[in-house]
């Protein structure tokens, strides 16, 4: 495997970093996740818009341009010979001193690495357990807005849902609504109406949850951002995730209970996966 | 300068990291820092046993006893000739996948690496201005009670003081309590008692803090864990700070207010230098 390190291209092996990255060192960095498909990152443009984003409120600068970075990532993809992978884009503030202040660190460190992952389905979305986790997130985080490479809370929560023989782990809030799930976001469909929770409660501003909704759009299907409690999402009609790697993932099982499926989901996952394959 | 890394000795420059390390990809480690006293890492076995109350918690594996890692503190010192400065120790769960279950990681990576650092003077605690943060901690979070390396919330409001002209940050909780600042555990003068916040709010369980509680009863002055608003910190006799790094740290500037300044937190200093000398 062929990783992208610095502006350079060089093997998985030789891919380091020293261990005075402030990635390394305190989490000090953000990333991306994207579905690669037909050779090209599905929507590489807003997963850097949203890293930018962060690295401006944590003012790490960019030593890339976007376009700079989806040039590499097309050489990526083509030295990988992985038309269908994931993608994932890290930045960190780099090397610098012990301590939390920020000052004199970098160049920023920058990574791109490619991971294999299973074919889409059209016919067929990913079906998972989920379990609820007894890990809350915070109700207002000031970085829960970017991706950042802090995310302790999150390996906990799925190290919990394995253990429980699930595949995801729900999250609710110190508020107690029900936020994400560890690696997406979460819609449920109720009286036919496909809701989301609202971003800025803990969860995360997808980037495929907002390709569903602008789906949902298309197809006609009527959206709702709501808050929701976890007891309430036993009335759904249909729960799926949303998440960058797999697109959508429909949850079959609640805690134990079963979850009734809809065509609606299935009609959303085709749709998605007939944008992979055009964009 | 020379690190330790997985059982060896390197020199700072080829003292690397896989990119795939996940204390690199997702801030998936622990670490503690230490005051190095007459070639001697202060209350090493406190840090190290907080660390494998973290490593169990988050299930990873110690690859080296603590009696190990004291045997190659001593060897890291001596090879660097810095009888007086900070040692870090850092775990993280060492190579892994990409997604945030921790299934097939490792072996984990341990690091020690030794920074320079003010000698101490015991007749003059370091004096530092203090800022409050517009960052709040959360009021609950599981993993407060670990020294884990998400630390961006700390790096951000670390930022933020420095831009205030500020040495520090100090950081309120989610229910509106004085939690900590991002580097230290907060003490305050009142009616000449010791008080300190709990821990479990926010605060981390430090090592330093429980030093300045033991000092506080040899002296014979009394102490009180009280939960504090920002608002009634203003009635303080005096304003301190604890930590590793450090020890104790005078607080003589809070939101550009001078702050009194006691006897009492002199002679608290000069206690833990007189400790540092004999331990």
């Amino acid at each position: 495997m062929v990783v992208f390190l610095n502006g350079k291209f060089a093997s998985e092996a030789k891919a380091v970093v020293r261990v005075n990255d402030r990635g390394f060192l305190y989490g000090d960095g953000l990333f991306e996740t994207m579905r690669v498909f037909n050779g090209r990152p599905f929507r590489m443009a807003q997963h850097l818009e949203r890293m930018v984003r962060g690295a401006n409120f944590l003012k790490i600068p960019m030593p890339f341009t976007p376009k700079e970075l989806h040039h590499f990532a097309g050489q990526l993809i083509e030295k990988n010979k992985m038309p269908e992978a994931v993608l994932r884009v890290t930045l960190t503030r780099g090397p610098g001193e012990r301590g939390y202040s920020p000052k004199n660190a970098g160049p920023p460190t920058v990574v791109m690495t490619m991971h294999e992952i299973t074919p889409v389905d059209p016919a067929n979305p990913p079906r998972w357990h989920l379990v609820t986790s007894s890990f809350q997130i915070p109700a207002s985080d000031p970085l829960a807005s970017f991706k950042t490479t802090n995310k302790l809370l999150q390996i906990a929560a799925s190290a919990e849902a394995e253990a429980r023989d699930a595949d995801d782990a729900l999250l609710v809030n110190t508020n107690g609504e029900v936020a994400e799930t560890a690696s997406a976001n979460l819609f449920w469909i109720y009286h036919d109406k496909i809701c989301t929770t609202p971003t800025g409660r803990g969860a995360l501003p997808g980037i495929t949850r907002a390709v569903i909704l602008e789906i949902c759009q298309v197809l006609g299907l009527q959206t709702n951002k709501r808050v929701i409690k976890r007891e309430a999402l036993k009335n759904a009609e249909a729960i799926f995730l949303s998440q960058s790697a797999l697109g959508l993932v429909s949850i079959v099982n609640l805690d134990g209970d079963p979850v009734p499926e809809s065509p609606l989901v299935e009609k959303i996952y085709a749709s998605y996966c007939e944008m992979l394959a055009k964009e």
